[in-house]
């Protein structure tokens, strides 16, 4: 092994730049940690020699100055395409092999970053939990006989493990969340249409989002400036208003109001350990200045119960077929019961539930008015493979309990990892705002992961901040008033 | 008859505040007018002299200066409640009395004005051409043998033949545009939500707008900024954003640049007055200094299409349930049709329509991007009652042809006269904007019409503006530029 760096950003490129270290060489050693971890079902396909071979070519000939991302390795969830490579959404007899790459990935392969494979997911990402797959349930970084979460289960745990520096995950219900909190990673659930959805088979179409798992909010800052842009032929992309730009990334200082949830809405389902967790992180953040308030997030819980309840269960339709009504069959059990509700719905149900939505989100907006950004657990609890295969949609609707709303909302979303268990299982919380705050969570983010400090994802080293921002600034401003 | 000047809010409340005149003698006029216009089927209930009396004495106790509509009468169409009055939606067997009035409809109350009565419309306001009503055929203010474009019939007649200052409409589909142009009056389309729609019938309550028809427009800007407010109670009401504020009516100007339609998306539907009238009024423009570009309206005319022919006719269907599953031959034929056949739509159907306007809006957005605002017709043509009557669906589309995209593109409008046949019939150009440029358009509407200096609705005096407002403006700006 030729590093012992953490594959961040930051550090890989700190070796690239002095000449210590190769692309060349950086991928060895993930090629024989993909060897080390195959009993994870973390990939569905990992790019051989030689279709790595073009990339660093490509790079052998190019300048790291005019490249961001150069021989930076990162993992694609296989619901996204990369030109050439088969995009299965973890059902075989979907397969089909793109020709062009998605938006997202075109633009990270031109700022020199590296495909390392496609990973694996829940079943037409429909699932929180990365058990929902016939190449195998994806297991947790940190305990294999837990749920990596999902659907963006390979994605979050070969970060997690050292395979990549990032990876893109895709998030309708809270697939590029839940498996951040469950693998120690920061999950980025960008505001609807910041990144381009063009070349990600859909879910639900009006609700998507490609997201990206990351160490640590630095990284997370610079990968979303890249893969980020309006794009023309997605009609969902939306121009980025000049407030939440890169550069505004570590401007939203000072001090703190945040939402949280009223002791009796929270739910943990009976796992005293994240309900601790959650407790320390909430004692910490008080203690270090921020301000902590309950709102009212029962408009949130409702809206999270929609999603699956009502006809929003017809997009997933919509992107399956013809194979939902054809071949439903080639599908999983539990998938194929899911999506096939989707035919059932009228317009007249889906036009009720969205004025239900609608009044909710009128609610919801007045609350986010009221604090800097919203706080709660990102899961209320973890489970076991073996419980939720005994329990598939139960435990799996448990998952989405802090989650299912926030894309139905318009709302951005970072998942943060703020502690570990008694057993050393992590645990996170996310951070919510309005459509086009991702800088500002990703801002106060970076405060709660400066402040805890953890190490990074599994045994990738020690966090190493390049900036100091402390979660409370009591500094008080001279202002000169005139007039 | 005690008084000469139009119903206009600047001409009554001048002779209100010289004394020279009372609400009672203004209130006089309008009944002798109501029994002169009765065949005109205009009302469907005018309030008795019992009903109006608590007015009258609650104005006779204030102070005018604190009451920015002191004793200006206005219709309601009768899809809009004003408390312990029936609200027909022109359906009598779906008559009910409220015991609140509509939000909008209190405040203009509270300002000082006094509702004339509830106007006739298209049954549950649901066609363009005003005859589809068992209370009869509203008739033209210009000529009764045509139709007074609908659904807001009764509400924009009774101002074009001076029975009100101004009234209230609503508008789905075009209904608070389409009768402005055959009545040669102003009507506001605004953003949706910037009037609170509570208290107003849903037609289809995720597009639909309460709708203003005054004179001119600086009654419509007065109007506007006594209606306008948020709504907590409205999961569709919006909050006005700064730019959009009353304030800023008549600040828009200097150059302008107008997106038209290419010849070969202009129809007529074989009335070549109307075409007359329209080339006359961009090459008006034009000669007055108005930048005219083509732009492509494509995107635009096939989102008109998806209103009537999309699953969005299920929204009526939940407006009018259960009367339309119970007792559907209380309706008429005509809309029993219609209406019916938004139960027939699927949550496929449906989310692949709204797929099909996110990409046409998309499109629209960049035309929308490219100019001060999108002039159009308003309609393509009048018709005569007899010509809808034998041919009541077709005809009543082909109204929609400018109009029907609006709401589903969530735009403002502000429909204008700008002039009449050669047979003196009145025709009118809609200015088409995003959500919240209401202002904006109402600014350069107000141009618009101090260019054209219209006499007032039928028979309502001259047109006597407040400001003076040139099309263009041509006069340079010095600037110094220090640096």
């Amino acid at each position: 092994m030729s590093f012992t760096s953490s594959l961040s950003l930051t550090d890989l490129r700190g070796q690239y730049m002095n000449g210590s270290l190769t692309p060349r060489e950086v991928f060895a050693t993930i090629g024989e940690r993909i060897e080390q971890y195959r009993e994870h079902n973390i990939w569905i396909h990992t790019l051989t020699a030689t279709e790595l071979e073009p990339y660093f070519l490509q790079l052998e000939q190019a300048d790291i100055n005019a490249l961001p991302l150069y021989g930076i390795p990162f993992a694609i969830k296989d619901n996204i395409d990369l030109a050439g490579v088969p995009t299965t959404a973890a059902c075989p007899e979907f397969s089909y092999i793109p020709e062009r790459s998605a938006f997202v990935v075109q633009r990270l392969i031109d700022a020199g970053a590296i495909p390392v494979g496609k990973s694996n997911l829940d079943q037409f990402a429909t699932g929180l939990v990365g058990v929902r797959s016939p190449y195998g349930a994806c297991k947790n970084s940190f305990d294999p006989s837990m749920v990596s979460g999902g659907s963006s289960a390979g994605s979050a745990v070969s970060v997690a493990l050292g395979m990549a520096s990032f990876s893109l995950g895709t998030d309708t219900a809270g697939s590029g969340r839940v498996p951040a909190c469950f693998n120690n990673l920061v999950g980025v659930k960008p505001s609807i249409g910041l990144l381009s959805a063009s070349g990600m088979l859909p879910a639900c179409r009006s609700l998507d989002c490609i997201t990206i798992f990351a160490l640590h909010c630095d990284d997370a800052n610079t990968l979303l400036a890249v893969a980020e842009g309006e794009d023309a032929t997605d009609a969902y992309s939306r121009v980025n208003p000049f407030a939440n730009q890169s550069r505004y990334y570590g401007t939203w200082q000072g001090m703190l109001r945040i939402g949280v949830l009223p002791a009796d809405q929270l739910a943990f389902f009976g796992h005293s350990d994240y309900q601790a967790s959650y407790e320390q992180t909430i004692t910490a953040l008080k203690e270090q200045g921020a301000e902590i308030v309950e709102v009212d997030f029962a408009p949130f819980i409702e809206a999270a119960r929609l999603l699956y309840e009502g006809p929003w269960v017809a997009e997933r339709y919509i992107a399956t077929t013809p194979m939902i009504q054809d071949n439903p069959e080639a599908m999983l059990p539990v998938i194929q019961t899911i999506i096939g509700g989707g035919a059932k719905s009228s317009a007249v149900d889906a036009f009720q539930a969205q004025y239900r939505l609608k009044a909710l989100r009128k609610a919801a907006t007045s609350v986010l008015a009221s604090v800097d950004c919203l706080l709660s657990p990102t899961a209320g609890r973890p489970y076991s493979i073996d419980a939720v295969n005994a329990d598939p949609i139960k435990l799996n609707s448990n998952l989405g309990y802090y989650t299912n709303y926030m894309n139905l909302f318009d709302l951005a979303g970072v998942a943060v990892p703020t502690g570990f268990t008694a057993s050393g299982f992590p645990f996170g919380v996310t951070l919510i705002g309005e459509a086009f705050t991702d800088r500002r969570l990703l801002s106060i983010a970076n405060r709660i992961q400066q402040y805890f400090h953890l190490p990074l994802g599994k045994d990738q080293g020690a966090f190493q901040p390049t900036t100091v921002s402390p979660i409370a600034n009591q500094q008080r401003i001279a202002v000169a008033v005139c007039g």
